[in-house]
């Protein structure tokens, strides 16, 4: 991963002369791209690490596996949200942890939990380092030193069970590195959202992950069947089975909880045998309210497809529904995609009965061809957002879910939101929305949103946020349905669980986490 | 409900000439039932509820809705474990409720709890009685007084979305009630427990029920979209979205907290239209073993039916599988049942798939007669016990789960554990088993197990119940996969999840019951 952008940087390309047009015509943006600057030269925080400290951890991790190396430091100095990505071009001083520590496994993750509770270090859990909502920020709250506590060591396959189809896989694994050692088991796990790439099997516990195939393989809580967990009081091992009624679900507990409760260091998950076959459709519908209608025919009726997403008129327009390419051939009205994968009886029946369904709410089939663009581009739009932001764009994503009969009235109100405040500030956006998880009870939005930068564009940025997440509490949506809390949804917390229930949080960290070292300023207000 | 006994009277049939020659030649036992006891020949512990603490209560919920009267303390003096029954019939005073208080509302429950929690008596919240693990005996722990807190009263349906397919459902609500005034508007909520005549939907989700259906529509748990509980702290309400990465997932504290943590007024539950239609197909395989795995098959394959069911072959021997009555046209090897339900279509692409697979893991198709058969007894089990009870036979049910791998093994370590304690006792029993949940990952297993009554049958069966637990939580499964923890599972808690787990689930306790009013004795060691 690069420290001032997404991925690596063979995925950067330079946008193509259609949509220069469509930024000139539409933002009067034009010129060349801002140049980036050599990681060298950008300035640091010093450490405070002391050298008492460092004995201290190397006594844990030994000598190689803590840095407080220029490079380590910048490379853990945040997530990859819009704000993190232009305070990283920012001529400041950029905050960074104070050392970046790699335990090897489980046992040392909790002795540097030990270490770190009885020397007032703050310690924010590092996996993939992907978070677009301040979830790996270096935050130190209360405490005078901060580390990244780096997990990628941690990336074994401890336990296959192709019977029960499970696996037990360690919290630093990349999902392609997971991908592939369950591969050479003929096995998979089907869990690929947008930071699939780069994000880490822990990451997606801790921070409810959601991938693009949710509708046939579920969420990545729905995958989890046991987990490990250090805790600065100790290890805790959760799910005895495939289900339970043995008092409340403490996994629950720590899916989601975003390093704040302790640090997930392994995850037995549910995995399938490789699909035999995968068939693509892709479907236009004249609007998306029919579209939106359609998805639910088919959710409700238990047909769903492997992956079924459908996108709004705007985002159907600039084809950002098909790849990560704005312009292209256009589709007319509302793009959706299915695929539909497993055995060939089962893909063969589901996507005739989706099909169906598809068609009898009003969806004009249009054949393979868009849904395999669709899977081929589909890890590519983050790429694009930094192109965006070099040339004095703002892009961002935010998402949400509510009910089926609440989901028009919603995404009208983050819509008007995000247009409201954006165009208050002299910078009309560009609001793009798609649909692309879905349940018997209602489905997600996620939302694109294209501006001018003004001279300052993270403040610019912060009042737009601060109304779409005053909107979406206001219309009953979630605060979020798959990006996490983090630094940014914090303030929105109680909205979404109440007095009482950040009082429950904060019960479980005082057990847990006494000292508070873990990942402070982020989930829990 | 009865008081000493499963269900209504007129649900209690004599047993068949040919159980009673199954019992006489297995167990040696004969003759006639026992004579039942009029309830008003029953000593009752007498009630300590002081004068002071009647008007406090009355000044809540008004002077009609609390009682110290026999008939209510006594329908309120436990569940209906074989030792909670077995305790009905002893001669000795029975333990009771001081009071039963029968709130109207929310608001009322939250008024009950905050007068408690001032005045030192413990609540034992009370839906539908039904508890088969002590979950609602009245343990007062270190208080003088408990009351039974019954939530009969809560019975409506705030709200009904039928586009989203959500209901809100009180608490108080039983499993036909629910169903009745969900008809009315075209849907179902399809949740199918044994318990399901009598149980409530605040029950079904303090204990993480499953019913008989959940294959098809899933868990208790899988279904709750939202809850309202009140607690000694305040109301907490959780669940704003079909799905959410807005932290740890805090509905599932609640779910499966019986009653200790707070009490569950309201659901809101996925809801489906009524079925188009339902099919009915019933199968044979020559062992269990080649069942099991036809089983898992189908559900990997994602074309789980909405009923999927296999008998081992003992219940299939003795036809428990098929209806109440043991006795009846016998199958050979194990029978599996399986209901398919909703569209024309989907019933029609649904079949076919399992069926295929079913067919080809070594099925031999039965037809329709035996999975309606099925279907038709299949709440009438609870009523035999009874009738087994009467004639000294000790009848008592118990469930486990665990992965696929290690569901043989899992069963024969229960079944041996049975057999040996009960066969060291003088008393070999019969033990038969089904699998009636069924997961990508695994699968329940649900014992009956019948033996000839000792003198004292709750220490005989307290002996088979120990050695049974310890086996479970030695051999990798779940103390409980649908019966919930209540008093009888409690010591097995820390076995499940860990010290460190029981610690947290105090610290939520401690947050929001810091009196320790909410029904001690169960739950949390």
């Amino acid at each position: 991963m690069v420290w001032d952008a997404w991925g690596i940087p063979a995925g950067h390309k330079p946008l193509s002369a259609s949509i220069r047009n469509l930024l000139t015509q539409v933002f009067g943006v034009s010129g060349d791209p801002v140049a980036r600057r050599d990681e060298g030269d950008v300035p640091l925080r010093e450490s405070t690490l002391t050298p008492t400290q460092w004995d201290g951890l190397v006594a844990v991790v030994g000598v190689g596996s803590i840095s407080v190396d220029h490079h380590d430091r910048l490379l853990h100095a945040g997530g990859k949200s819009t704000p993190d990505l232009l305070r990283r071009r920012a001529a400041d001083p950029q905050d960074a942890p104070d050392a970046v520590v790699f335990p090897a496994d489980h046992e040392q993750v909790l002795a540097v939990l030990g270490y770190c509770a009885d020397n007032a270090i703050a310690v924010v859990p590092f996996g993939g380092g992907t978070s677009v909502v301040g979830g790996v920020d270096p935050v130190r709250g209360r405490f005078d030193t901060v580390i990244a506590l780096d997990l990628r060591r941690l990336d074994g396959i401890s336990e296959i069970d192709p019977v029960s189809g499970t696996a037990t896989l360690g919290a630093g694994l990349t999902g392609p590195k997971a991908e592939e050692l369950l591969a050479a088991h003929g096995l998979s796990l089907g869990h690929f959202p947008q930071s699939f790439e780069f994000a880490s099997i822990g990451g997606f516990a801790a921070t409810r992950s959601s991938g693009q195939a949710s509708a046939g393989y579920g969420r990545f809580d729905d995958m989890v069947q046991r987990l490990e967990i250090a805790t600065p009081s100790g290890t805790i091992e959760l799910g005895r089975a495939p289900a339970s009624a043995a008092g409340p679900d403490l996994r629950e507990l720590f899916v989601g909880s975003e390093g704040a409760l302790g640090v997930i260091t392994g995850v037995t998950l549910r995995v399938h045998p490789a699909p035999e076959t995968i068939g693509y459709q892709a479907w236009s519908f004249p609007d998306f309210e029919t579209g939106a209608a359609a998805l639910r025919s088919v959710v409700q009726a238990g047909a769903a497809p492997t992956v079924l997403r459908l996108s709004d008129e705007v985002e159907t327009g600039v084809n950002l529904a098909r790849s990560a390419d704005i312009g292209g051939e256009a589709v007319a009205g509302c793009l959706a995609i299915t695929t539909f994968e497993g055995t060939e009886a089962h893909v063969a029946a589901r996507s005739a009965e989706a099909g169906a369904l598809l068609a009898a709410a009003g969806g004009n089939a249009l054949g393979q061809t868009p849904a395999e663009e669709w899977e081929h581009g589909r890890f590519a739009a983050p790429y694009m957002r930094d192109a965006l932001l070099d040339l004095g764009v703002l892009c961002e994503t935010l998402e949400t879910a509510t009910t089926w009969s609440n989901l028009t009235e919603l995404k009208a109100k983050v819509t008007a939101a995000l247009t409201d405040s954006l165009a208050e500030q002299g910078t009309p956006p560009l609001v793009m929305c798609h649909i692309s998880h879905t349940y018997p009870t209602g489905a997600s939005l996620y939302f694109t949103v294209i501006a001018k930068q003004l001279d300052d564009p993270i403040a610019q940025w912060h009042i737009a946020k601060r109304a779409v997440g005053d909107a979406i509490v206001a219309a009953g949506g979630t605060i979020t349905h798959h990006h996490a809390v983090g630094t940014d949804h914090r303030p929105w917390i109680p909205g979404e669980i109440g007095d009482l229930g950040v009082r429950v949080l904060r019960a479980v960290k005082r057990e847990l986490d006494p000292a508070g070292i873990l990942n402070p300023g982020k989930l829990i207000p």
